[in-house]
């Protein structure tokens, strides 16, 4: 048999200090953009945290019979865009050091992954040293990169720009995979879990597929989160656009791996058809965008296992869509 | 039998005296933004215009057996991010003049549908105003919508901001539908037909579901290209987000189509799959995004009409979808 890795959660749950906290930083800085202050504290009882993921993630674990999360702060709550570097760097490292909290008191259940202190127009240094502060002293194991700290205008250098590449090689010296997850839109013309995360996803896929930039990075691992965002629907389309221009559409599937965060049964089963099984990681991100039941199968519409047990994966996919393809993502993945 | 109508062309071959006027003006506002012109001539004899289209669409139209497409300027194009609102005008009337005398040409093989002259920052009127001078006087039978003027920034109003209500008031009038399809994105975090056509198909759809404005234009139609962007593959989340939110999703099916500019069976076999047959429209977008040939096929990845035959769907959905929807969608549409 093999365990079920849930490689995409995000703590989406926290005890009302951790609003408190941001709250008070938000109002800071939208009365002065300069805004710096102190790290502080954070307000949250080890008996809150537990409270905040017996009745939530950890009751769906035991339910959906899934072992593991791989667990990052709340992906929206992010908002890179909010304040300056100083702002996102104490944020960052609550949010961070939260999840170390998370993971100490739970260690069979959630593996950290780390969120960045991106800010719009900062030094990618910044980054490097919390990836490092998680990775190193932490013992996190994978990090979250938002492709668009502006929130939605994306304004910032694409992820193929030489800005980045301070991270990526950082990412292969500590044998880490970032999950490529925007945060919250602050554009109006976007939805944050309906329209921004899905088009980020497949843009990010685009800018590497376009600048095959991954050729040059031996070793960087990306996952593009909710199921790829348009790619799997559009494989004919990428993989002919890529034929027509020359890119190597194969290379690139060295570097990049689909998490299973579709949310019906149809959209897991072209999934698996398109994508080869190697490049698929299970994932549900509960608890997330969608909180309700799925009239068709009479369970969470998040509770991806039930279509993934209803797909026509053999065994040995199933080996490496809920388990093996993660440890080979995650190294450092330290199973109980 | 019935008739196969593809919703879903632009002209995207156009003789060299088109480019060449454009050219000219892109100069002149690169030389000073608030450049106004003249509107002059384009240098296209018709004898161009079939030598374009013979060994291309028309060509194409015969192999594969479609009998009408709904033409439109060339999308990516349209570009409504250069230049001003009198140049977009300009360029705006010239390409579907240029439209008309297609459909003139070949009154059979194509029926004409209309850019607008959007432009960032401009009143919608001047793109009501083409809208009624293709419509009433050129015998146009829909129009295409840029949701991002801007070109990738996504800085204007959304869809369902009041800014627009004029033009859906006059094709709520006109009985006409509009694409809503942006231009090439001058965004370099976006690759045109790669990431900013399917992520802004996305937005559309997700402009239109959360904010339910389209409940208050009774006749309002619009299609979503390329198979609805990621809309279809991601059908659980959508509904599911739609449950929990109180969204209206069934509604705005009254609403909404997609085409099926999606390049792979599985693709196409989704679609049909989770999308009611009622909404979906055949459409290629040939000469397109991509021009190879399917491996999986042995026939040109754009050549949907193959991947259509092959789905399950029955002769009453073949009906519907290759001519009976469109006749629908565009009552404005005379078959010869």
């Amino acid at each position: 048999m093999h365990r079920i890795i849930d490689c995409h959660g995000h703590y989406t749950t926290t005890p009302p200090g951790v609003a408190a906290w941001r709250d008070a930083q938000k109002a800071a800085v939208a009365a002065d953009a300069a805004f710096v202050g102190e790290k502080g504290a954070l307000a949250v009882t080890d008996d809150e945290i537990r409270e905040s993921l017996e009745s939530a993630q950890l009751a769906f674990q035991r339910e959906r019979g899934s072992d593991l999360t791989i667990f990052s702060p709340r992906a929206s709550w992010m908002a890179h865009h909010i304040g300056n570097e100083h702002t996102s760097r104490f944020w960052t490292e609550h949010q961070n050091e939260l999840i170390r909290r998370v993971c100490d008191l739970y260690p069979d259940n959630f593996a950290p992954a780390c969120q960045l202190p991106q800010s719009p127009g900062a030094s990618i240094d910044g980054s490097v040293h919390e990836l490092r502060r998680c990775i190193d002293e932490m013992g996190f194991i994978g990090c979250n990169v938002n492709p668009d700290p502006s929130g939605g205008f994306w304004t910032g250098p694409p992820l193929f720009d030489r800005y980045w590449w301070p991270l990526w090689e950082a990412m292969i010296e500590l044998d880490v995979p970032a999950m490529i997850h925007v945060s919250a839109a602050c554009n109006r013309s976007f939805h944050t879990t309906g329209s921004h995360y899905l088009g980020a996803d497949t843009t990010a896929f685009m800018q590497a597929l376009a600048s095959g930039f991954m050729a040059d990075f031996p070793g960087l691992r990306w996952i593009i989160p909710h199921g790829g965002g348009a790619v799997p629907y559009h494989w004919g389309r990428f993989t002919g656009m890529a034929a027509d221009q020359g890119w190597d559409f194969d290379a690139l599937l060295d570097h990049i791996w689909f998490d299973t965060c579709v949310y019906h049964q149809p959209g897991i089963d072209l999934l698996l058809d398109v994508v080869p099984t190697e490049n698929v990681l299970f994932a549900s991100e509960m608890v997330g965008a969608v909180r309700g039941v799925n009239p068709d199968t009479g369970r969470h519409y998040d509770d991806t296992r039930v279509y993934l047990d209803a797909s026509s994966l053999d065994d040995d996919g199933r080996r490496l869509v809920f388990e093996e393809n993660a440890r080979k993502v995650f190294p450092r993945l330290e199973l109980p």
